[in-house]
């Protein structure tokens, strides 16, 4: 049987022959696929300190490559080729958050382990899931260096709720995951954090550049600067791009959103200088809560971030 | 490489191993495939009088099935054998209302000459599909009864504005593919119609019941009334289930919503009884615009007007 | 200067030749102009007790009857020559109700003067707006009576916060405006009403109908027997149409809205019953607070409401 | 010190002298305060199977007493000096549903060890909450019999996915806290549930009435008769409102809503009905999400719910 | 008579007596009627790929000059006097997306045939407007100079779809109406168009201002110098505003929106400096779908775009 | 009774031992209270001119001191002890605006006899707070200096509709509470104000700056001037936060948004740099209307511009 327009098997939307969409470069993982991107999704938002719905953004990030294209104009270059494979989506345990961060541990390693890609994206989520991801990356690629956007140090004490999205890198250098030297912290702000937290970040080492320091000295320099540094110091570097780190009228769409963090251009610039360096392999996104979006601009926003890390450009 | 949690083809969401979604049952076309209903999607809105994004309805009702379980406690009976096999939705024409028009006609005979499907759910889109819809189903099965679940006769003049959604039993009518005798309208309201078009349903002989004979009658013995003379005369029944048939506080996403419709018992009961029939083949469901619903409340409701359909119970 | 398609002065909508919306036969008053009814729109919302927008409605209310014909299917008849003369909005004070029930007063007083209509329809605005109103009524046309659908009975003391929405009747009686034993009250709800004030309108006579009598015996009963007892008592009846009487399911947009409330066909079957009397002459339609609505909702069931006044049908 | 208007303890709301909100008859638990009705909050939803924010929904309810009034019209009775006593909101530990399950467990037994009050409202929070909740009750009163409004059985199995809000009653019945025969489940739905399970409440012997035996034999007389029938076998009743038992069209606001369900005025009488039984004691109310309501809606009805409860009028 | 307070024929809202609001500076054209700016609205959006309402912004945008005055302080004038034409809106045809495009041809043909006034504003509307609306300035005016705001070439194939709103300037360009070198594109973005388009935009010499050189040079240079080059190559300089070419916080109603486009202040100063050019005489303003909007945000920025043109303050 | 996890007097969330939000360090006034920043509620917005629920306000922006923590990391302080004692909210009258704005007056006065607090803070409420607000602190401080960020003077004549939010200056100014060149406007806007009341302010000798100044020289440099010259003119200084200054981007929240206001950063930056002014005492902040907000986003900055005056970090 032919149909004249009928597809089966695929979305009917309209299509213009010359135009590549970013979503349309995901194919799911095989055996045989080899690419440049792996990109695996990590729904875990019942760690949350507030309650959110950020399990969702996985597949709200995903869509929204539909609203993106491959062509690069400043480039002249159609990454048209350079495509994403897609391991899908860690199922998270209901009841059991312990569960569900095992899983999603259990999932990256075994991701690494199919040597499909040479770079990998991390949709979470909340922060919670950076800690058995960049354990992950640890146990396969050695000493890692992290820089995190965020507005948060997220190195609260474990007692109070265990591992809550507010705890991921606290947990990673009580475990000796990684050092805190080799943690570079952009976009902290005043009245977010505690002055205990603030003293445990300086205690062990933490790089950390206040909102502050980026209006006075601008983000690119600093990322340039901590770049030079750690890639002398580690063997690969991961990238956290906690959203709420953008000011609340750019990503309405996260959890905790207040105003004096970055702009679009602020992320989206500082994100493609850091992946342009060739140590940098992986980068997770963390904290869109897509029922709260405006639009899915967060959503959108997260997509682009993807861009600048895939294509550097 | 084998994944303890991952699948790369499939989302990931909680599965209880008793339960099976409708959503579930549905498989896309292929050609070993036969099962009990066919399902194609015509998310086809350009048509519309008044501005609307009614062609987004077909994929949130197909979401929308994933609320309901295959189980009808009532009979006992898990309808979780009786698939659903989808043909896809029809690419529309951005520009060309009659090009839409030829595609989905075409489509629609393409997908009833696979022979595949004893029965058919047409998910649209605007009123506008049922006519190259019910046009498909005359040509392949002869004479067609139609009941239409409807505030709004649809039989307007051609002239003032082509094949909207406001016409397409007048030009079945007109290009005599249905008689007016088959044609039933139940729910027509005051204050929602013209007096010509009232002329001319009576002047074609259309059976129509208002409101006000449903509230004084009930809807089922109308039903039961008009399916027994129907069987008589036509080869098959095809039921055109327009939302907005539906009160406003039981169908919000409707384009053209208003009080004193149906609630959405009378609507299942009433779709149940007319399933039943063994002449009811075929169905489509219309005017629902996902963007203006609350909650996606009226997809939903489709969702389980399609269980109605398909189960009977 | 012919145009072919521009029209200056009239908005651009789909015209269907054989359609007559009930917003076309609406004509602003002029001197030569007699009509059917009178539609005066009294923006006041600031006696509300509740903060509200409610002073928006009226030009929500025109806009919704766009969404409806003037064609009355049950009876034949289309009603596009019985036009709606329009008084417009009377403008009001922006710090002080006190000047603003005067402008609602004198304005409404001016409107009757004309002698143009046979019957009225105020559009409110909050409750508020009875007093004045009813009192303007009274001083043209004698003795009043009035049957109120109302959650609550609006005679709070006067003491606690001046003329506010909750006291309209009150106003009423203390001025010896209407007489207890002529005001009608349907709908009123257990838990929305102080003992204080069920045993003022037990003092003053007033006849009051809680939604329990109305499950029990129905609303059309309980409005027939009041019409004939109160047709033989005074000289001119005025419907007074709080719509947060109707259950929060049909009427959304209200700023007190709760559950238990008229279904939107006992809303409109009472009222239609009640226009239906010849001395049946005003009626004000209060408590609408657009910004608070789904899709207008309760703006479109209040054109609803207008048409079952206008058109007895 | 004196102020003449503020009173920086206490928001500055509108106050009529007559009036007596609801939420001004809640006083906060102290040694010497004996009352009526006791109330906790549950905040309680991380152990929804969909992500829900339902945990919030003790706060709204809480709020929503503020819209009703103590007046009881129909009985000329005032309830304003029937208080409440409120235990305060259970908090939740972020990352542990186990023992999140086990605070809540805890507090109820220490609630109820307090003796200040004879029956009790429990809000939760999804509808997990109802096992420990029953459990305490279980222990302190003796044989306990449940009556459940509910679209769903809630027994599904604990191995897929843990103590979800889909197995409270499978761990009451497992655990031997309740007999299947004192579980009573009302407004269950056909395409809600699964074979299995269907088969399990049989096997159980609870109660269980469809939807479609409502609409046949109305929900009073079947309250009626399992009233009279547990009150033989039972110590106490405890009343179980998950609120997706309700329509859609009148309950918006819970996580699984769908059509064909109870309208309000059918909980309220039936809830009414329970309350008035000399054994029933205890209620809880769960599975409303705020953040997907429509205007605090189905808060709103909940609230009503309460009253109906407390005052059993 | 004489009213008070009421004006059957205005609408009633506040009037400070040394206020003018822009909007109350518009006039319906009638012949002896003679103005600096003209005023068209073009409510087409059917010709759109993406799903949109956008032929509702003319009668929001018109809405929005009720937030602003005709003072300019930074000049110290009040431009009241300057009045706006208004032609009203082109009635779109429901279904042929053709006829519409004659339909807006025609109409902006017989606008400039009045002779009624000097500049000219079109409100779309989709992007498809800019089609039949420059090709009516080039028969009236000569050869044509276009600046167009816009994060797209819309220079799509004509095969893939017809005209829709993705394709204006390649029919412009393909049907000899404007020459490639006279087209300005400024705002173009990465990950928003194709390499093909990309070739055809350089092939015809179109000059083309990525977003990045706006980043690094500035709006304003760029315009300049266009401005200058233009206007000695060209009779008549058109400019046409796409709202998408503007950041997504600060124009969120658009269909197609993202991140990293241009700024309010951007747009407006860049707006500012074209209108000042003497041969700059006619404006569209296109892709605002207000139902997607925030508070109108985007048509409250476009309003405060004509006042650039208009006034050129 | 000791309970384990209840506390019946205290909301049930999350706590981190090492954090203090800025809400934790509020305290209910009483006689022993002594504290670093008075705060009071003056919830008034009958007074707008366009509806408004910028009465709800207070409450919005003191729950959203609950997202901000009290340790300010670029001084490495924690402002935990440095609380702010709640004077509560203004109960204002129903439906006399010249009533509650003599309660308002009264209530500050009040206030300032405690001697309590050494600074302080009004949360409006619209503009018409800053009348009798301003009035009373002159009043007990003597020679008042204003700085007041706004689109908009704020002079209105008070014939046209009494006290309302577009007066207070202009009532200020006329009782000779405040002179002219003390009153220093910041962010005013073309469009936005009338030639009358620019004459007004320039005859008044009031310091005008337009977003056009600020543009050119920045925001701080005017700030820095302006108190310099004040302070030694003046006793007191007083700032008067109209959140419509900030560009609707960054504070959608505003009843009269539009485009070209302030950034947040440049808004937070001025607050701060005023507040370190060691006669600055007393603050402002007017115009939210929460119910038009996204996200709580425009009280979240107003909670931020309390922590810029409260700490001056
Ligand atoms: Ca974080
Ligand atoms: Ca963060
Ligand atoms: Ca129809
Ligand atoms: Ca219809
Ligand atoms: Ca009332
Ligand atoms: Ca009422
Ligand atoms: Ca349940
Ligand atoms: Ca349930
Ligand atoms: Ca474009
Ligand atoms: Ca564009
Ligand atoms: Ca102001
Ligand atoms: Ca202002």
């Amino acid at each position: 049987m032919h149909f004249t327009y009928l597809n089966p098997t695929n979305p009917a939307t309209f299509k213009d022959r010359y135009v590549t969409k970013v979503a349309e470069t995901i194919v799911p993982f095989s055996k045989e696929r080899k690419g440049e991107v792996g990109l695996i999704g990590l729904p875990s938002s019942k760690s949350s300190i507030s309650l959110s719905m950020a399990a969702n953004a996985p597949s709200t990030i995903r869509k929204a490559l539909n609203s993106f294209s491959t062509y690069a104009a400043t480039q002249k270059h159609d990454f048209k080729n350079e495509g994403i494979v897609d391991f899908g989506d860690v199922p998270i345990h209901p009841t059991s958050v312990i569960e569900t961060l095992d899983r999603l541990h259990i999932s990256i390693q075994e991701m690494l382990q199919t040597d499909a890609c040479d770079r990998y994206i991390m949709l979470g989520g909340d922060h919670g899931i950076s800690f058995p991801s960049i354990h992950a990356f640890q146990k396969k690629y050695g000493t890692i260096g992290v820089i995190q956007w965020d507005a948060h140090h997220d190195v609260r004490n474990l007692e109070d709720g265990g591992r809550t999205n507010g705890t991921p890198f606290r947990s990673l250098l009580e475990e000796g995951i990684i050092k805190g030297e080799h943690l570079v912290q952009v976009g902290i702000r005043n009245y977010s954090n505690a002055q205990a937290y603030d003293q445990y970040a300086h205690d062990k080492g933490i790089h950390v550049y206040m909102m502050e320091d980026i209006e006075e000295h601008g983000i690119l320099p600093i990322i340039d600067k901590e770049l030079e540094r750690l890639s002398n110091e580690v063997d690969f570097l991961y990238l956290s791009v906690d959203m709420d780190s953008v000011d609340q009228a750019h990503a309405p769409g996260c959890p905790a959103i207040g105003p004096g963090g970055f702009t679009s251009r602020e992320l989206l610039s500082s994100i493609k200088k850091a992946a342009q360096h060739p140590k940098t392999k992986a980068m997770d996104i963390v904290e869109i809560d897509p029922s709260q979006d405006v639009r899915d601009m967060t959503s959108r926003l997260a997509a682009h971030v993807m861009m600048k890390f895939m294509y550097k450009v």
